[in-house]
């Protein structure tokens, strides 16, 4: 299942919508025909966990293709916004996560030449996230280092406190794109927070797509271009760290909880890796996408 | 004003409360009683902006002494909660924010020896809060390096986007006190939020005492005690960078909102900088305060 958060016209509220071939079909719309009420936000529906799920695939399975009139618009008559407009905590960001991207990093960064022997966490306040389309702002008295790195986002479903590698996967909700924007020259002491974690530099979405539907997130390619060139290819086969043993390190301190995103690392080719290095402008266009999941196109503007 | 979160019994809901002496008024209580629709959580409080603090010392004025059956508890009677229970996002961190903390840092960990030339920012997930004797959670499994800090905690009342320092303090909500916990032995190339972000890891409380009462914050002592002996004892005016400074310097970057938290580091005296090294193990107690606004004393066991 495709879910995505969604504006039917620009004074509307945000809904939560499923993706039918090229519809938005409303999810408390589609429950409301059949006397089953379903949230209208995206958080909401990830706290009802598997039940809410199996519902809405019931009700999808039921309505055979009518839908409510008004309930299910052409995607291109709405607005995306991310799946998870406000999370309930700063985003969770891993660094350093695929080989290749430690090397570039060692090299053009300030960062350790040997393989982190444990997921480097870092964190993005949730003022960072924007949806699809919506501008990367290049504030040009703070950076002229502004980078890319395109990412797999995984959102927990069922809270996890020390759970294993084994079971970690039972705690997913699904997967999401986001794009890991840094202003490198903000980078303090080794905090990665301010260079990471400014207003605008989460892109996600967009749509999250439901766990059954990605059994194994280790599969995936992920790619980016800036103004149509690409920059980033990879597969998320070659993290350092899996998404599994992400959510198991993690949860032995923190509790990790519904609604909850990691962002998994971004592959080599970020514009602080390459020679000579490439920045982010006002006027480039960043597209990136995970294949399975979708793929995001953000406008960089000076502001 | 002194403000809490408290819990007339433990089945009770949490609610917002105003200190008089020894009574716990609650706020929305005394609103009703005058039919002025007041919150009962001090979040919402807080995003009503002055002129529902305005309201509330009208009313505390009105009563004269007359409180609500029910709705005025002896303080020994309550629970009190951290003031915010559940931020909306990462609390901020500030480190290295003391001349001699800096000192000791660089002799015991892995931090530079020059003063930071802008302020170390990290962050704390909401997960961490524990309110006022909760207890501190030992992971033996994690750590073995388990370390106290005392902080003033500033406390935002309106957004905050680049904000110049002269009206940074405008932006204040009120201020409280944090420890910020450490497992130092859980840094990982640099970043903080795995070593300072754990479940518990974020004492918070005992009120928020709004900023009529505290116009300086730069003038206040704090310390630190475990198992009553002295650990910590300075002064806010040995800030290396101010709490005006550091809401400027983080609104250039990152959106402040209400209700977010800025933990604004720590002085000298913590655990790994003493000689020998010193940590926190099970049975220990630890109690800290900021002169003006309270004490807290957290037991700390294993789990």
């Amino acid at each position: 299942m495709r879910l995505v958060t969604y504006r039917a016209t620009i004074e509307a509220e945000s809904r939560l919508g499923v993706l039918v071939d090229d519809l938005v079909v409303d999810v408390a719309a589609l429950g409301a025909r059949a006397n089953v009420p379903m949230p209208s936000r995206m958080l909401d529906f990830i706290d009802l966990g598997p039940v809410a799920l199996a519902e809405l695939r019931a009700l999808l399975a039921a309505a055979n293709g009518r839908w409510p009139v008004g309930g299910a618009l052409p995607i291109e008559n709405v607005t995306l916004l991310a799946p998870i407009p406000r999370p309930r905590k700063n985003l969770f960001g891993i660094g350093l996560n695929y080989v290749e991207h430690v090397n570039e990093s060692a090299r053009s960064l300030d960062t350790a030449k040997d393989l982190p022997k444990q997921p480097i966490i870092f964190s993005k306040p949730p003022t960072c996230v924007i949806g699809p389309g919506d501008p990367v702002v290049h504030n040009g008295a703070i950076t002229q280092q502004l980078d890319w790195e395109v990412e797999l986002a995984c959102v927990i479903g069922r809270s996890a406190r020390r759970v294993s590698t084994e079971a970690a996967l039972n705690h997913v909700f699904g997967y999401t794109v986001c794009i890991d924007i840094s202003a490198r020259d903000n980078r303090r002491a080794g905090q990665w927070i301010y260079s990471k974690g400014m207003d605008s530099y989460a892109p996600l979405g967009p749509c999250i797509v439901t766990v059954d539907e990605i059994p194994d997130p280790q599969t995936l390619d992920l790619w980016l271009t800036v103004n149509g060139v690409e920059k980033q290819r990879s597969n998320t086969r070659h993290m350092l760290f899996d998404v599994a043993t992400l959510i198991a390190d993690i949860s032995q301190g923190i509790a990790l909880e519904p609604g909850d995103i990691i962002a998994t690392g971004t592959p080599a080719g970020v514009g602080a890796g390459r020679d000579p290095q490439e920045w982010l402008w006002p006027g480039d266009v960043i597209e990136a996408g995970v294949d399975g999941i979708g793929t995001l196109r953000h406008p960089v503007v000076a502001g």
